[in-house]
């Protein structure tokens, strides 16, 4: 039946419902749930160190399978990360149609970190006295050893430099063989971050010979300024005055830091910007303008990058609750302690697309953003529309 | 250091944080996470069937890591369950100090399912078309080959009786070998639902030549109706005062029903009750004096099982919402569709604490329940305690 | 001040961050947190009536906030539904950079409802026992008595006729004067399925002398059909051979049925169906579409739509299951329960989108779909594009 | 009817399911659902500041009814607290059949804040932009004015020296008049933790005259340190040997600073510790015999406080991650912003029962933990019991 795709779909949508017909079609060479889902593998790794160790402590299995199901999780994770970096590398992004595809994988990748925030509900039934009558046997094992979410980190853009060191040793120490090496591969490949700032980079509007979107900006955003100020300088003398007068001084600081090229070079070379700069106008045109058609999936997109570091950093700080229950917060006698420094790694440090955020910071009333004219409008609207031959939309995967 | 617990503990307690002396104690015999968890199989079991046939869909990655994540959980409700029952079947439940364990165990199968339940969000990213693009490779795997979730129904204790018959066909039938006969023990296993029936009818006041808590129950209740008829009667006639006889009527012979032990059987027989109408008479025991120190852990026991009950069905529905979505819910051109079979199983027929959540109906003002009195008060308290070898109340893992 | 928005925005910057700047700016005419958010009224809202009747049960008061944050969400999802409907009745709505307002608060909706369906769990602290302590105080108020969420149900678009009715009573006579002509009036307002059939109706593509997608589907499906025919007559004689055959009379039979004009409208006076012939012909079409650019956010808004079906059915659902557990599932002696009723409502009657989840019946391989010409994939890319004024883009607000 | 609630209980139960007698109801004096929960007061409180400024932003309907929600929850919680509280300070707490009370509403607090944490995702669904559009209107109302929220620290336990200033002003400068005293009383009434603490320092078996626990326990851990010493020293010489050693010399001083009282007392004099030193062993002795049916439900009550410390505390790091979406991380143009303020209070210097997560760095395994023989026991399992008269455990309400 191979030359008829359809009918076989019919015979699984049977089997979906409950067809007992199963039986029959996996005689004909068709897999059943427990072979497809290799469950032997997977309902046979639950080996309790405490059990091998002759003293069997009940809550060790949870503790595996909560792990094994974040590790799950995990992969699946990066496999949709990798699928979206796959789009960007190979340039099928240009082709807007995929940006259908980008958008609800990177929107997949935000419902699995929510049910995995929400997964450490199940590990708290688990106290601290249950910990501890069995986390003897698990030395020297780790979290710190996950390999998978040290390479979701690399690959999604936590930058070496910004780590927090633990002890003043390497994180990629914990590692060795394949996977340090693998590890060290993952910090040279095109991270997300990077792929998004080439991407933000071609927005179209930003052309200097074009729509100048940059340049409007700056000069509206200025003008407006200056006729506040005149409007504040007609103002009798009187203590609202000079906060109004003071308040505007700060903003047009503000503002002139905005377009001050060499000290948003400055900020990014401190790692307090992550961007370039011409990818962060980028974003603020998708900010300003996100109701053009063309725009409005890629302010989605945007809105999705933040979702997920916001959602990093959530697990990350339910990981420092719970381990806070299970062992208290204090190192031994000496030296700092595991809580200490995972509590140390809920930074923005470790928020990669930090400037997404902090762009909130330069929002404008919206009679001060450019307008676009009708042509422009079209422009912005079929760019790359008519340069992309069709075939390219095929599936990268 | 096998002699001293403590200091090794103390390892785990450093790895746990982070300590990166992991590679050194790894040197001495420990263990490391990925061997831990073993992810090598966990990681390796995700085989695309598209991929295999050549036509790799992307989407089918999720649909196994979904479905791998749900098995993973019902093996740890599983685990849990199964440590209950046998707690309660090795009569270790007699000792009270195990009803913490009970209680919370029972706690955690019910995290663990509202998890289940909200971890349909993931899989419904997946698009009716995405899995278009696949299902046709999954035949004839079909979810009603889930060994695990079949074993956890008859475990828990949904009857044979009370399965809806899919198509004529019995559920057993989707199963071959030892599959096959694993369900047919766990059919003749001892149910959560027995084993908390056998303790129901133990609580302490059902005695009958002790507090003969039924028997009193009776007799204050109608006490209290004829006195409510009495006043009645003084009433002037009045609509409000036939509506209100009748409302006396309907009462009367609402709790003639509950005190009718050949009527409980009967019910019993059709399927419309569950517990024995001893147990019956414990869980209201324990309802109306919850307050007591001894009943408030088993009140609690009582409620964690309702809301077992709940999420397996809140689960059924959610699984049924989306098969809607994904298949639609016509069968092609005849019989009766998989949805619509899906659908009738969300019914109190599956509900297994039916009686628990029923006897709503035969609440009764505080003022109605016979008093204790101190002696009996203390008995309640200390009934048991006496008798319980302290030796017995070790972990029965 | 109020010459320069920006100013006072630098205001509130500093005092969502929490400035005690506050006192002063509020001797300048500003407004304070407690009055803007009229707590007063909101606070002073909870009125025991076991209180009132001397005898204060203590978790009346969680009944009461529980109703009363429902209500206050639901005036919510009512503020969003009526400002999305208006899009739609104003036309607006043929501007496409509204789409993007539309599809956010439809989405906004969604993620409400899921709030709703979770705030089960804090009424679920609540027992029976707990409930039955107060609930003769509150006769006879009841549930059914929320206007705005027959409202709700009345704007999206539950009509009258699907509704169950209880004890032969019509859903409006639970209300009386304003409220209840209130009601009659939303029956007789455009509902949002019917705005969106009428966009549906409009999709780009469908025009019979244009790309005519309908007939070149049709012609596509058959051509693929016969041509399976004929491959399969070439088979030897079989059982396989006939069981194929037989599948593929009634794929033809499916597919014609999706065809037939006159069918349709038989399933839509049956109720079975909601949507036009020709919307649920543009809803084939976004579905089989979606990833060209002008289809991504259509195809969002219909997913939307099936989350705010789905989840007011779970939603009905986890109200069933918490009435299950306070009051039991039988009526006292007689008549049918209101348990019974409120699960029979927990049907596909009430899924006003039901059409979007059934048109997976009638999905086809990418390649059985028309493909679109690169005159036409422009066109769908503009259409519309260039007739809409850019100065319609206002908010309709 | 007056003098048999049951009958109108009976009505209720019918209004609950729906009942159409409602209107009937009624007119007998009865009161209906929109009167009931004072919709007329909640419905009409969102009063948009931006319709009032004559240019209606859509989403300030949203942020008014969201911050409203929180409101009436803060509320709830608050009411649940002021109970809990009452039960301790009116002794009740002594008569062991409260703490199913005690217990129950303290997990509804838990169950409520879990709400409040995942309440964000809906208002996160506005984005910055929106959010600009008439933040300006607000002025200079802040969230910083909640009283509730400030009421809700105190009565918990967050003491006027932990909080983290800002811009070096006292919290209570947000408020005025009798918002002002009020906040003042509340920091004068005995806290959550400080009614917690009293009942921690009667734990049965803490006696010196009696089972002494905290002298058996020191007694037993030195000992087996020793042992451990011991065998150590037979050890021949190696570099295992010296740090085990080393790691022991570590483990006897983290005892010893257990044991110390004057250390404790410095530590709480720092606010590092936040328990008395008798509270602390009583909840140690909570910890280590929670087995013990006396305990069952103590030791429940400890881990949802610290439930409740850990849920306001992500509810503090929800908040931050949105206040950083909605508006940057950066103060204007100089002062410490209010983003970097608000991230300040996500420490543990907000936690109030620190004190109970930081014993888990004083576990020791199960066989150091003193034995209880019988007749302790069975003292534990009793004491308070016969003392207690029936009569005391009246609701408190």
């Amino acid at each position: 039946m191979s030359g008829c795709p359809y009918f076989e779909k019919r015979h699984f949508k049977r089997n979906l419902d409950g067809s007992q017909a199963g039986v029959n079609n996996a005689s004909r060479g068709g897999i059943i749930y427990g072979d497809y889902l290799q469950l032997d593998k997977i309902l046979s790794a639950q080996v309790l160190q405490s059990e091998i160790k002759s003293n069997k402590i009940h809550d060790e299995h949870l503790f595996i399978v909560t792990h094994q199901a974040y590790e799950l999780w995990f992969k699946q994770i990066l496999f949709e990360l990798d699928s979206v970096r796959e789009i960007f590398i190979s340039g099928h992004v240009r082709d807007e149609r995929n940006m259908l595809k980008v958008n609800t994988r990177i929107h997949r990748v935000v419902m699995i970190f929510r049910l995995l925030v929400d997964q450490f509900a199940v590990l708290e039934t688990m106290t601290a006295l249950d910990f501890f009558d069995f986390r003897e046997y698990l030395s020297p094992a780790s979290g710190f050893q996950s390999l998978q979410f040290r390479i979701l980190e690399n690959k999604i853009g936590v930058p070496d430099n910004q780590r927090v060191p633990y002890n003043r040793r390497h994180y990629r120490d914990n590692f060795t063989g394949h996977d340090s090496e693998m590890l060290l591969a993952t910090e040279q490949e095109p991270t997300l971050l990077k792929l998004v700032e080439e991407w933000l980079e071609r927005t179209p509007g930003l052309e200097v010979d074009g729509f100048n979107f940059w340049e409007k900006l700056q000069i509206n955003i200025f003008n407006r300024l200056n006729q506040e100020r005149e409007k504040m300088e007609k103002m009798p003398e009187s203590e609202e005055k000079e906060e109004v007068m003071a308040e505007l001084v700060k903003q047009r600081e503000l503002f002139t830091s905005l377009f001050d090229e060499k000290r948003h070079d400055h900020l990014v070379s401190k790692g307090e910007r992550r961007l370039s700069y011409k990818a962060l106008q980028g974003a603020l045109m998708i900010y300003f303008y996100r109701e053009e058609p063309r725009f409005q999936v890629p302010f989605q997109l945007l809105t999705s990058l933040m979702d997920i570091d916001t959602l990093m950093t959530k697990w990350r700080y339910n990981h420092v609750c719970m381990v806070h229950r299970m062992i208290g917060s204090k190192a031994g006698t000496g030296g700092s302690s595991g809580y200490q420094y995972l509590r140390s790694t809920v930074s923005d440090r470790y928020k990669v697309f930090v400037d997404l955020f902090n762009l909130a910071t330069f929002l404008v009333p919206r009679h001060w953003v450019p307008k676009l004219n009708p042509n422009v409008h079209t422009f912005l609207y079929t760019a790359e529309c008519c340069d992309s031959s069709y075939c390219s939309s095929e599936d990268s995967d």
